[in-house]
């Protein structure tokens, strides 16, 4: 926290200062008061520079300290978080029809997903509130993140997850100790209930919508990125960072990463940022294309963690796109059920939907001119492709059934593969 | 390659230059006569030494290159392969009952096991041979990342499944773009479909029963575990190494491993070995307990990965247990759903049946004096709980069910919760 000057309402604009407020701007309420986190970036510059960095040995979203609103690193977990490969993808490119495409394979977090770097400091900060629980209400990454990290912490934790969720994934919570509730009803009611619970008991809501630290977490990836490209890559930054779109707070933390990164001399030109959401689920693509307020809709799409119909983070994933001088695009479930083989098949990365969706924008954009032949991509893979099995039973195929016989074997072989 | 002397036969001790031979002993055949890689240890220790790997950046397994039978270093696959986090537990340690207990995270690999070690040494060596083609027959983790280091490599692949393989294990393969083969009959019939397709066609034969350069990828779990314990552990190296044992080609690999990091100076005292195996399936126990040789089992456990009734690699299995002064134990499969929640409550490590059997292994060798309470231990996991989601519902139990009403709520938390 040593470089956190305040909060500020992306609303409103009312700053306050960091212990005045826990949540959402007390002035606008959590349906418009999302705060911002902000930061004194001449004095994180004297710590966070390209030249300290570069004998810098954590390989961890812990790395960037300075940035992170964190009071005290001893409430940082054991769990190796961040810092996940960065690929050239040379035949993936080909495949998309882009100069260069780079994979950044956020699977590989400690519960396989993007939002481990965002339920990371929501623990911490959890701790530095000596809450004696934290909660939230999600049937996806999120919670199954929440429920690993506070595992690590010993932090007792609460999740309103909506009846219909998949076995799997509560499956998940549960293995992590978390006390789970099966709200008999719909998403907007278990997340009520948490809102409830969590100002009624005193717990600690880890909810985007509301929470102002969890962005912080998630823009790591973008200053990873830059790093890693620096060391890695041959030429200029890619032109494009493009990334799935539910809620916004991703796209939005990926978006204020790259400016501090900018901001900090690591990077000399900010790239434009693509968003990508399912064709059944489009909120920000229709109020940029129309230039209007949000409309909340009906989602409609396999890809379950982008299926946001009413992003809470609006404001802050339109502005990543704006301010960039991006795009939006729609894809279908089935341009991401492809877009689950291409990965895998070209660069061995296996996406669960919503993590490959950006992948399939990618063609889009291509198709649509949006994207030039000529220019480079870095896609963020948000999700491991395990999370999410049946998905991928759909976009894989079957697999050939044979007699136990060599010869039968040798017929479809000779027929079929080679 | 630089370094390996030669392959040497378990068996009859025949010992062959790497390029005369390709699998197993041409004198024993493959029943028995798996061969052993033998490096100049004194070469090798002018590479690599504490001294020289204290600068050393690069962290995965390919940081132990003079260690490993890698002919031209542009055959490595860009995946990030190993350098797996070791995490010290001391709630898991004081669960167990024994002085601190250390995990190997190998869950966090490409595919999300240990086996990706292996497919990654493999694949380099089908690209050496020039092979048109990788195949193995098994419906698991090797299966998995056999899909995943080919299509990195884009070197196709057959693999031959049983008819009854999982659906979500197939499907994660054919993601991938192996071409799958479901035979409709046994196991074993898959393995002699497999073993007859590789010599007929002239594929690369990927199966631990036959290729001696597997084991040599799974050893570098040993290698990183004592450079990791020796970066951040406090105190001796733990007294015990522990792992669950299917086949045996593992835990030799750990022990192979270990003896290395022995030979050139990085531990003085080399741990004892705690093979753990299931109770439905435990020839290794049977045999060591009656000093007897191996006598194939029907298995019947959940723990899929270690249900191996016939271990191949029955010789190097048994060696590390005997020339360690270590021993074999096995576990139920009630104690393996209990190790899945305590692993991942007491240190937010989410594990497969397989993974965590070396946990329930502690705690069943400390009830049984074979650990003491004094001594500390080093686990290996060896695979991601999102590999068998179905174990996991069987070890997590059910949410609460509560009406979408916070008076509902409330009396619930207020009963059970706080």
């Amino acid at each position: 926290m040593r470089f956190v000057v305040g909060l500020k309402c992306v609303h409103c604009g009312e700053q306050y200062a960091p212990e005045a407020v826990d949540y959402y701007c007390p002035r606008c309420g959590y349906h418009d008061g999302i705060l911002d986190v902000i930061y004194d970036y001449d004095a994180v510059q004297s710590e966070l520079n390209p030249q300290s960095m570069r004998g810098k040995k954590e390989r961890s979203m812990w790395r960037y300290l300075p940035l992170l609103p964190i009071a005290d690193e001893a409430n940082i977990q054991h769990l190796q978080v961040g810092w996940t490969p960065l690929y050239h993808a040379p035949r993936l490119s080909a495949y998309l029809g882009v100069a260069h495409c780079w994979v950044k394979d956020e699977g590989r977090n400690p519960t396989a997903s993007f939002k481990d770097r965002a339920s990371a400091v929501g623990v911490i900060k959890a701790l530095e509130k000596k809450a004696s629980r934290i909660t939230c209400a999600s049937t996806g990454n999120a919670a199954s993140s929440l429920a690993g990290f506070a595992a690590a912490a010993g932090l007792p934790a609460t999740i309103f997850v909506p009846r219909r969720a998949p076995e799997a994934k509560i499956a998940q919570l549960l293995i992590y100790g978390a006390q789970v509730f099966s709200v008999q009803g719909t998403y907007d009611q278990a997340w009520e209930l948490c809102m409830q619970a969590s100002e009624r008991f005193g717990w600690y809501n880890r909810n985007c919508a509301v929470n102002p630290y969890l962005i912080e977490g998630k823009k790591t990836v973008s200053l990873e990125l830059v790093e890693q490209f620096n060391e890695i890559g041959a030429g200029h930054f890619p032109d494009w960072v493009v990334v799935s779109v539910g809620d916004g707070c991703t796209i939005g933390g990926i978006w204020k990463g790259l400016k501090e990164m900018h901001r900090l001399g690591f990077l000399s030109k900010l790239p434009k940022i693509l968003g990508v959401q399912a064709a059944g689920c489009q909120p920000f693509l229709t109020a940029w294309q129309q230039d209007s307020p949000l409309v909340p809709v009906a989602a409609d799409t396999l890809a379950d963690s982008i299926a946001v119909g009413h992003p809470r983070n609006f404001y802050k994933g339109m502005l990543a796109v704006k301010e960039s001088g991006g795009a939006f695009v729609a894809v279908t479930d089935k341009a991401i059920l492809e877009a689950m083989t291409a990965l895998a098949r070209n660069a061995a990365v296996f996406g669960e939907p919503a993590g490959v969706a950006g992948i399939a924008g990618i063609k889009q954009a291509v198709e649509m001119g949006i994207i030039g032949p000529e220019e480079s991509v870095a896609a963020i893979v948000t999700g491991n492709g395990l999370k999410d099995i049946q998905s991928a039973v759909k976009a894989a195929g079957a697999p050939v059934a044979v007699a136990p016989d060599m010869e039968a074997v040798a017929g479809i072989i000779g027929g079929i593969l080679l």
